[in-house]
């Protein structure tokens, strides 16, 4: 019996951001993989066996997906967002080349909504230019890396996505980020905060650099900086689509 | 009456990666306004009036859609992609600017699965990590700026995606940015070329930087460069999720 790994997106969180293809794999499968609250989202039936684990353990995970493939399973490995955004789809090819035996296992990944784009979407067209998304954690490389990419980026007149800007674990590093944007931006650069976008608590918030706090970040947040063009229109933030 | 706008997205070409909220703006349209080659995506029906115009004249496309949502029209304008990444979006913003009697109007967007998030998961996750997403036309800026944010994208490590690569009006621009990326760059770094991704007329290629021509690439081709770390495993192409 021939199994298959399917690394879906689920999107941000609105149910009707769910792309098709997902939701045909989603009905599809016999064991779902993934963390505890995005697991959460999918409605248990009969034939199916959802699999969620705690945060911190993609690589087990992947390894679990992987195994449960090879013995003939229809296993969907699911993300929030898009799954090659800072998610799952990389964990699982760690694993594939970790253990070798999976190399020729049918593995697909299926694109979703990634959460800067709802969000842009949500406060208008922010990312409307030339644009960077980086990720603020530093479990996995080192913070001096992030400095760097935040001043390169800022010298290219990138507008920025950041990722996990703030969590329990590193309450301080984010004032760090504003300082550092602060030596290369003028203080009027708007900066985008966007908590659970799509969600019923969705919450969005536009200041000025100047008047950005580090609080007004959290791990539900993805943070949109503007480039040097962008501006307010009424309710919304826009980068134009042409500069220099 | 009242009418809205609506800036859509519809995704890169498959019909399963259009969204639910996108699907359901275009069944409650009066009038869809957008690209030929978009509007052609969008199954006549009574009730509804399509507006296909031809490229290049996104601002036009953006006033008359405000017009007619002005009027009391329910419009939807349609972007291939995401419409907030070198989309309609901004060019709606740019028009309401500059003509404030649209200001109150209802504007919404709705995300979509952009071409470059399409093409990584049909690679494999080559945007796993840090990355930035670059328009190549030179339509809207001047060269120079293009081969400044290629330069601090390579130092930062950047994995890059580049839109519009090149077209029949810019047919030796793509050579100048391979030779801009082979001065930073190692030889041996990957790129991708990911044509017509998700259609029946899809087409993958990777190669070396080393190997790469600039007919790889055409109008309708989505480029991504890897990371220093960017390798392949079997058929895929991922940037792991750790650096430095």
């Amino acid at each position: 019996m021939s199994g298959s790994l399917i690394i879906a997106g689920l999107g941000p969180g609105n149910p009707a951001m769910v792309t098709p293809e997902v939701t045909l794999a989603l009905s599809e499968a016999t064991d779902i993989v993934g963390y505890i609250p995005y697991v959460a989202r999918i409605t248990p039936r009969p034939g199916l066996t959802l699999h969620p684990s705690d945060n911190r353990v993609e690589l087990n995970r992947a390894l679990h997906a992987l195994q449960m493939a090879q013995s003939g399973q229809r296993v969907v490995v699911v993300s929030s967002g898009d799954p090659g955004v800072f998610a799952m789809a990389s964990a699982v090819f760690e694993a594939v080349e970790a253990h070798p035996q999976f190399a020729t296992l049918d593995i697909r990944v299926l694109p979703g909504i990634t959460a800067m784009l709802a969000a842009a979407a949500a406060l208008g067209a922010p990312l409307g230019h030339d644009f960077c998304a980086i990720n603020l954690s530093d479990n996995l490389k080192p913070w001096a890396l992030i400095e760097r990419r935040l001043r390169l980026a800022a010298q290219a007149d990138f507008a920025m996505a950041f990722y996990n800007p703030r969590s329990a674990s590193r309450p301080d590093t984010f004032t760090q980020v504003l300082h550092t944007l602060r030596q290369d931006c003028e203080p009027t650069r708007l900066i985008s905060f966007a908590r659970a976008v799509s969600t019923p608590d969705q919450h969005l918030l536009t200041v000025t650099l100047e008047q950005a706090q580090p609080e007004m970040a959290d791990m539900r947040t993805v943070v949109i900086v503007g480039n040097s063009a962008t501006r307010r229109i009424g309710p919304h933030v826009y980068t134009p689509r042409s500069a220099g």
